[in-house]
């Protein structure tokens, strides 16, 4: 539990909502003073530089003789030389450097070689972790906090976190082929639901700061009165000016208060109430769900995913029935397939195509595209399944026991508590002095929540022993023990199972939760679920977050315990520096997204310390990145659309005559680099100057920038690779495809398929769907990926042709179950084998085969459904005689 | 390169093969006076104990508070209470403790509890075994004998080492359902022959001195003469008497000499030469195929395998085109399937059906059963398919320039080297005390082999730094550094490459090796294998193998290095003493095959050290375990067959009668308990009477015990449920089946098809290749397992009766590939669906797809092939457009 609901200043979105306590200062660079270092006149550009520079030959005999044993990059990348020399004859270029000289303007390429360290192999890259890893000290941590300790089921580490078939998945934006994950986030739903007591959930958020901030965003849209936020007594509801309530059961300190009288009051002032509750403490407490509460959120962490410093971890946020519609972030929902089947997809996504992008006020959609995190979603919902309810219960009463005894011996040994009503956390007013207490705890390896002079908290979780109750009494000077101190008490005479706060509602009945707790059993569900999707089956290194170093480390111990963090930290910021040409960098936002809010929100605050406060145009130009309007919006600023010209770059004519039109009430432009469309703006100089001269600043998104940490060389080479691969493929598509901005490209371009919806009632989803058809486990090899586009196109040209049928052909039946060509039935005017092996490099034994038929949207939205739907239970067919034997 | 050479004796197979020095005893806890322990009329019976006893409730308050977090044991067994009783109530016994009653005969029964640590959960494991891991001490280590450090790639330690998919995978005698490690396997074979430049290869073997010893028995066997082994200038070939001479190149020192002259005079003499050799040296060195060897072998654990203190490790072993059926082990070949598509299996299967089981001389054939070692070959392939031949040699020459080097250095510093030819290894005649040059190796945390006074050993690998060498050259009191010598040296003037040793000949030249040396490209071709095979992916805790203080100690260390180790024998030694109340184990037998052999031979030596020579008859039971005549064959003991009765106990009056004939001459008994009948048999102290009362000893074989490191009542509980499982499906599939020995079984039971065979053309493989077609993920279940026999026996009666014809039927066509039931041509009487979705559960999302026809082994061995068949090149459809544009 966040510590949030007593510092009540909610100002900054997503920065500050998951940023309380000095601690986080430590935690990670923090941006200094906002705007100071933004705001001269240095240009803002970052270039994707390094492209030029000679090839570098050791001058030392040795290493000729004994060169390095293997080069990381080159086994990342992919092509060899060959298939970089026949790229480049298909493109009529020379070498790659005469490919970039006509690709990258040499107004923006850099002149200089990048100073990064050489690129390394990868044993040397986990060898020198290892280092870093061994300077972060793994005490026990009983802060609390929101963060928990919690036993990560091996079988779930293993084949779930660690395994690069779940971790490297793409976004579920064609549910055919990610059925898998899809399925796993419903049982998410399913368990918020159950465990809040609410009737609709979403497939998680950032963090649980972000959820509060949705939080009170969705009351102050749904009731339309600006959110008010105070502490629970001083809530006055006279004035009908409130929007909503948030409030924290169990608190930050432990408390556990009834908020009844609370939510009433907001509702019959029109205002909405939301819950930040805790998912162990569910498991026995009675849940906001059944007082009325309309909107619960919290962190799922400690449902099995590591502490990691702080995170990534995953929000969970659930509302009532009412509210579905206003659900920030992605929904799993139930639908159907072209063949009647019950599947899943991503729900309500069909409303926002009818936003406009300018006029969009939330930017949390962009947690789709940081799907990986849906993955400590996954993490989560795969602890409740494999422990299921009893298991869950048994967690959460053995640490509310364990809390019960400790209060009893700090009691013993003459401490006060806070609250005598709590789950598993102790605020303790100390008899003794707390430096010694503190220093024993030090001897002991053991960090306590230090609130003020004499004030100290304990937080219990589901890893705490015997042996760490009675270090902990030892710790406060309590001369019992954890065995003679529970001998004496009596069995629930005291804690939540003996008052009106006890859980009466059962949770997590439904069959899923109840089938897979043996551990065969749980991997074996967990591997039906990650083969119905496709991932790239490909991890980079080992996910070294899981190591104990990494992953044992709560975010707010003291610095000196986190040494090895702090030197990643600073790596990195060294080399994003020198990547971009800035002095400090920022890593606090947790999200892209929130990236862009957080800038804006610092060139805000240089502007207001400015005293130029009236300054709030941000122009955004067509080809920037998609959350960019509504995080311009969030961070209060009017947006204002910059066009582009027909090859992709911002239409300079059109930007200066809006810098001119707004000049005394310029803030900002956001430009995406390279942009959306793959193009590298020549003009950004220019563009950063005209902005500059009129007072305002340059917010550069660096989306597509797709620079990972190989050395400056690795990098070089891996820009390279990827703009001659965008060319090799662009060539080879021309003859077949429309392709919008062409020219030379950056490492991306648009094939335009609008064509086809009049010659031959195709749209981009037919293609899209027919590509899954198409899917093979070498797939992503990119001549293979044209000819599936070139192979695609042959099949439009005969429905052009009138020689397939427009209704009834391979591009609207597609993707194409397995269920679907293993059929008796086929009826249909072409060969399965044209339907399910289009290509000779589509082969019965390693074709991709999309677990379902064509999903249906509009029924989805129309008959929404958001939790686990009934299960065929496995019954034999001789049953009865099974039964009789 | 083991040190087998110079120490000629070749006694005991399996055992002292690989036990060179006297590091080997500090190793593993050995046999210590062999036969000693054994001698005594103690019963040497092994039952699966701890049958009884009560659950212990605990008497600690804290204890039913705070119970313990998680039970592994419960999670790892399965199935939960309900089911439990479900299959009790099918049985018709009312508790377990009354089944076990009914199945384990009251007189052998443990009548008290095992004393072993209580269950822990397995985060609890890991943490111990961390504890453990910690007090091994990693030193770099240039010990070499046969043991090298290698960069394992993280791509493959990853994906294949750590994959339960890969690492749970049951042994192929399926083909259909097992084509993904085939084809790996094959991959090793081809790897073989192209590097050692020999015609065949087998799918390799325990390790590189049961190779060694193959290689003599093989000779032994071919030409009929006794093996004689002595050093090559000492070889006299005059007798005619000798069958087989063996050599090292390189040999344990280092040294690389020229055998052609032995090779001819050994093949004058009507001998075969083998060659013992090191993979990596012949990347740069003339393989010994070309100079006329006829049998090669060794370690390929440099290939990417950890050294894990010495095992398991892989080793090879190829053979001439004329000696193929006589080689050892199990081979992959090509054949092809019913459909005519080009497949693999496991060739010369054939032959074995063939062999009297008591006629057998070879115990190798085990080796499949111990298929997981087949992993350690394929991570040894995918080394080599990702390095590729230039990779390879790239590493080798590395490897021994960095040699060069340090020779260089070396000899500056006065010391002197035994031979002047060398790989990666030298022998030192040291100008200084090696006590101080050793001292200062400690200084740095390095190991050296001690030869004996003042000569040392030096082995680098392909890990080899620069500092390594600096660090080396200050040990040695070089005051040269690495740089300094490398600069002063001219360009391969020394070394293999100028010299006719350097190797001409191209290798790895098929595709395969050449196409898969970008990481991703690696990662998708393992998991496209991995998903073409039948696994049990399930992983019960992650491999602590992989962890660097396991994996990274050498096996020759001093004690003091390898506490953790040590600590592991002692815990495991304890706990089965304590399990099969033996007083002392041996954990030298590599396998079970290697143990039988050794314990016949302790026996054998015992009853030597009586006297009693001329001891020499082993009778063995019908239902003893299938190596064991092969075993008693190879220890020298002449084998006796004795009958089992009608319910698979032993026949006690033919016993009796056996033991009475042979009484003078009465060595041992081999008994399998429980037997592969799977049968616990009544009178087995009986059986062990009579046999010590007439001067014998008794084997048992534990092949069946089935008891892994779960804690007393986790042992306890684990058997039980494995008994019930087999009492259940045995009452489920009664009525269907015969079943044979019926009553209440053991573990495991035996149904009888051969009925079918007169009534409806049905043999053992057909119902087989069937149940193929009944795979699900979900298959494992025993309630779907048993379902599928019901339908398959459904299926057989269709026959029976002529309603479906007996050649073209569901069992005669299993199993159903995908192309197969894809395909536009289906012209069998009956359904697609009833052919691949046979049952309610076998749905097309989670069917496991064989990814072939029916395989033809006959064509496999009349047209044997052995090494990579030609590859289809991938071709883009539209390949002359791609070329045009």
């Amino acid at each position: 539990m966040q510590s949030y609901t007593k510092s009540w200043a909610l100002v900054a979105r997503s920065v500050s909502a998951r940023a309380p306590g000095r601690s986080l200062c430590s935690r990670s660079r923090t941006l200094g003073k906002p705007g100071a270092e933004l705001a001269g006149n240095k240009p803002v550009l970052v270039a994707v530089r390094g492209l030029r520079g000679s090839a570098v030959f050791s001058s030392r005999k040795i290493e000729r003789i004994m060169p390095r044993h293997d080069d990381f990059s080159e086994r990342h990348i992919g092509p060899g030389d060959k298939e970089k020399q026949e790229m480049l004859d298909t493109l009529g270029v020379g070498t790659i450097d005469e490919l970039i000289e006509k690709t990258i303007p040499s107004t923006i390429r850099l002149q200089r070689s990048l100073k990064m360290d050489d690129p390394v192999c990868e044993n040397e890259i986990l060898e020198s972790l290892q280092k870093i890893a061994s300077k972060n000290k793994i005490w026990r941590s009983f802060i609390g906090m929101g963060y928990y300790n919690c036993s990560v089921p091996p079988a779930i580490q293993r084949n779930l976190l660690e395994n690069s078939g779940w971790v490297t998945q793409y976004t579920p934006y064609q549910p055919e082929v990610a059925q898998g994950r899809l399925e796993s986030l419903l049982n998410y739903q399913t368990m918020v639901c159950d465990l809040t007591g609410m009737a609709v959930a979403n497939a998680s958020l950032l963090d649980e700061g972000t959820a509060a901030a949705e939080a009170m965003q969705l009351c102050h849209s749904y009731i339309g009165v600006k959110a008010v936020l105070k502490l629970p007594h001083e809530m006055d509801f006279s004035g009908k000016d409130v929007s909503g309530v948030l409030f924290q059961y169990p608190d930050t300190e432990g408390r556990v208060e009834d908020f009844t009288g609370l939510v009433d009051r907001a509702h019959k002032a029109g205002a909405l109430a939301c819950c930040a509750t805790d998912l162990l403490a569910l498991c026995i407490l009675h849940p906001p769900g059944e007082f009325g509460v309309d909107i619960a959120l919290g962190s799922s962490q400690r449902f099995g995913v590591p502490l990691c410093y702080g995170g990534p971890h995953a929000a969970f946020f659930s509302v009532k029935e009412n509210l579905v519609r206003m659900m920030p972030g992605r929904m799993v929902g139930v639908t159907r397939d072209a063949a009647g089947k019950e599947v899943y997809r991503l729900a309500l996504q069909t409303r926002e195509q009818h936003i406009r992008r300018d006029k969009a006020t939330s930017n949390i959609w962009a947690i789709t595209l940081l799907w990986h995190r849906a993955l400590l979603a996954n993490m989560a919902a795969m602890f409740a399944v494999y422990h299921g309810p009893q298991g869950l219960r048994h967690i959460a009463e053995r640490t509310h026991n364990a809390t019960l005894i400790l209060a009893e011996g700090l009691r013993r040994a003459g401490h006060k508590l806070q609250h005598e009503m709590f789950f598993d956390t102790l605020k303790i007013h100390c008899s003794v002095a707390a430096k010694d207490i503190l220093e024993r705890a030090a001897q002991r390896q053991i960090n306590l929540r230090v609130y003020s002079e004499g004030v100290l908290g304990v937080s219990l979780d589901e890893t705490v022993t015997e042996r760490d109750l009675d270090d902990l009494l030892w710790v406060f000077g309590c001369e019992s023990s954890a065995e003679l101190i529970a001998e004496k008490m009596s069995n629930r005479t005291k804690g939540i199972l003996a008052t009106p706060f006890k859980r009466t509602s059962k949770f997590l009945t439904h069959p899923l939760f109840n089938s897979y707790h043996s551990e065969t059993n749980l991997i074996r569900y967990m591997k039906r679920l990650e083969n119905k999707d496709l991932s790239l089956v490909h991890s980079m290194i080992p996910l070294p977050i899981t190591w104990k170093e990494f992953a044992n480390i709560h975010p707010f111990v003291p610095l000196a315990q986190a040494e090895g963090y702090q030197q990643l930290f600073w790596q990195l910021e060294r080399d994003l520096c020198e990547l971009t040409g800035y002095d400090k960098i920022s890593f606090q936002p947790n999200s892209g997204a929130q990236g862009e809010y957080a800038g804006l929100a610092a060139i805000k605050a240089y502007l207001n310390s400015k005293g130029e406060t009236h300054r709030l145009v941000c122009l955004i130009p067509k080809s920037a990145h998609g959350t960019n309007p509504a995080s311009a919006q969030m961070a209060g600023m009017k947006v204002q659309v910059v066009e582009v010209d027909r090859d992709g770059n911002i239409d300079i004519a059109h930007l200066k005559a809006m810098v001119d039109k707004h000049k005394t009430n310029l803030a900002a432009i956001m430009i995406t680099y390279p942009s959306t469309n793959g193009v590298f703006e020549e003009n950004i100089s220019e563009v950063c100057e005209l902005i500059h001269q009129h007072g305002g600043q340059v917010y550069l998104d660096g989306a597509n920038m797709n620079a990972q940490m190989m050395g400056a060389k690795g990098l070089k080479h891996a820009t390279e690779v990827a703009i001659l691969n965008a060319n090799y493929m662009a060539k080879r598509l021309e003859k077949h495809y429309k392709i919008l901005y062409r020219g030379f490209v950056a490492h991306e371009f648009i094939l335009d398929v609008r064509p086809f919806k009049k010659t031959a009632n195709i749209e981009a989803v037919d293609v899209a769907k027919r590509l899954q058809d198409y899917e093979s486990e070498d797939k992503a090899e990119m001549d293979r990926f044209c000819d599936a586009l070139v192979g695609i196109r042959h099949e439009i040209a005969e429905i052009e042709e009138g020689r397939m049928d427009s209704r009834i052909n391979p591009l609207k039946m597609a993707p194409h179950s397995l269920a679907c060509i293993s059929s008796s039935t086929w009826d249909r005017p072409y060969t399965r084998e044209s339907a399910a092996f289009p290509m000779p490099f589509v082969k019965p034994e390693t074709k991709f085969w999309p677990s379902i038929s064509r999903i249906d949207d509009i029924y989805g939205d129309q008959h929404l459904v958001c939790t686990c739907p009934p299960m065929d239970i496995y019954e034999s067919p001789f049953e009865q005689e099974r039964a009789s034997s």
